[in-house]
């Protein structure tokens, strides 16, 4: 008799195709996924169906940068044999799952999106916003449990969604009995990695980011083009770490910290100049990132990339099926 | 060599499946869609995911008036054979469509379709609206856009829904080259039937309808609870036509324009009696329903309704694959 071992909790998570990734996205999910893999059952949707919300005037974009993200995913160490990569726009059941759940949804609700509100205002929709993004966490709420996801990875900005998935979630139960796995937030307590210009964030598309397929001289040039502490002008001069972008980095990507503690000392102390420091934050980068590039280049080099896709939204899709079909059950639609 | 007869224009129309249909569907919607299937490529929606819009919390509602609504259809005289009866959920391809038209279609527009905003006041929605309400105008556009269908008919207040489905499909082609077809709306002059109640207008669920289905004796009934005109207490009083219920009836469907020219006069002069006048009504009314009857005891006999309706949406969804792929690749959808 053989006993089948336990399963692993399935998470859910991903990125929209609309750039390149980057050191934030990095430090800020994809080493933790890294991690995951390996006790969880891994889902890593390639959301192009909801970049499509904002992008709907550069479609190209999208298409791009599915093969881009995905060889990203790749060099970051994702394993193909732990992960399942899932492309959204071929898993057309979880739009027709979105609109099940948009029922279930108030239009109050949506508008009261933290996260939704604060991309309006930026984006500068105003009342023009397309109601494609306006509904997309709703949309999410539907990945969410349409692939059965019991684990949702999710920063501080991203709780108000996966509250939204366990509203609706709960709601169903209620309304139409058990269907549906309500998912629990996986924190990740990863400050966010500031912009190479300081901004709060380092993004896609604010010229402001490091990515994980730069060219180590494209790096170089990065970083030395990177502010420090302001008031450290000579090397000889007492420096500060604390708001210093480049020990920022460090922190979060130097693996030595001891290393890295007598790094500040010195600093702080005076007679570490500028060029010797932002030299060690390359160096700690280009061990980062090596690997990755020869990853991406084993990956690049045949269609292994999108054949894998391929195979995950497969899998995917068969997983959302069994889903749909439970929840077209439980709204007693006919089969036909 | 043969030659291919000329592609009848197709025309969607169709009915949310939540209650039976009665003498303000046929005199509204049926009777023109009877003469249009002798001249128009005829798909009928039985939609039933747009009922559950309002129905989210009375799924089996919507369920059970689905073979209803199919024998409704038959009985009024659509030709099975002439026209392609479709169940909206057996064609999800159409919910994905809705999401990318979702994409076109701003909040502000939503929320200012003057259909929608009636329904929300009426329901009591205030801003608990749910989201798959709010946006079911976009779901209709899906529907008339993914059927490719160059013809609606609409009745003076659907009018805001055809300019949407025309902005939809304008907007997409000239964002992504010609795709979709821009519908024409076929206005049908007829005016609304009143109900029993004299309200402005018979509802399913109004309680003030007289069913397609309903058996003689309901009928009778019905009609000799109507109100004529207050001010005829006697049947020797001359009498009102104009806004009396029973002629409103007549006029709509009394074949006879003759023998009703001669019936007003008589009633106005008088020495016409109410109850005289009301058996004329489920004369006429009986003749009208007579067939009905029978036609609807024929297919309610064997499971013919939900086969056709089987074999309609099959036919259906192949048309509404047919378009989305189009759509996909305009929208440049890696195709896995």
């Amino acid at each position: 008799m053989t006993v089948a071992p336990p399963a692993r909790p399935r998470i859910l998570t991903g990125d929209r195709p609309t750039g390149r990734l980057h050191l934030g996205h990095l430090a800020g999910s994809l080493r933790a996924r890294a991690q995951l893999q390996h006790t969880h059952d891994l889902f890593v949707l390639v959301a192009d169906v909801q970049a499509l919300t904002d992008h709907f005037d550069r479609p190209e974009t999208v298409h791009d940068h599915v093969p881009e993200v995905m060889l990203d995913y790749l060099a970051a160490g994702l394993d193909p044999a732990k992960v399942t990569f899932v492309l959204q726009s071929a898993v057309p059941e979880l739009a027709e799952l979105t609109l099940y759940l948009l029922n279930l949804v108030t239009v109050s609700k949506l508008r009261q999106n933290p996260t939704v509100k604060t991309e309006i205002a930026q984006k500068g929709f105003g009342d023009t916003v397309p109601a494609g993004f306006f509904i997309y966490p709703a949309a999410q709420v539907a990945d969410i449990v349409g692939f059965g996801a019991a684990v949702v990875p999710v920063g501080e900005d991203q709780q108000p969604m996966l509250e939204l998935a366990r509203d609706v979630a709960r709601r169903f139960n209620s309304l139409y009995g058990p269907t549906l796995v309500e998912p629990r937030a996986y924190l990740s307590a990863v400050p966010r990695l500031p912009g190479l210009d300081g901004g709060a964030k380092m993004g896609k598309s604010l010229g402001n980011a490091i990515f994980l397929a730069d060219p180590p001289e494209e790096v170089r040039r990065k970083v030395m083009g990177m502010y420090t502490d302001p008031g450290h002008l000579r090397a000889s001069d007492p420096g500060r770490v604390e708001g210093n972008l480049v020990f920022t980095y460090l922190d979060a990507f130097d693996p030595d910290p001891a290393r890295l503690a007598a790094l500040k000392d010195h600093y702080r102390a005076g007679g570490l100049g500028d060029v010797a420091l932002k030299r060690h934050l390359i160096g700690v980068l280009d061990d980062l990132l090596a690997p990755m590039r020869a990853r991406r280049s084993a990956f690049a080099a045949d269609p292994a990339a999108l054949q894998l896709l391929r195979q995950g939204s497969a899998r995917g899709r068969a997983e959302v099926r069994l889903i749909l079909a439970r929840v077209r059950a439980a709204l007693h639609l006919h089969v036909l």
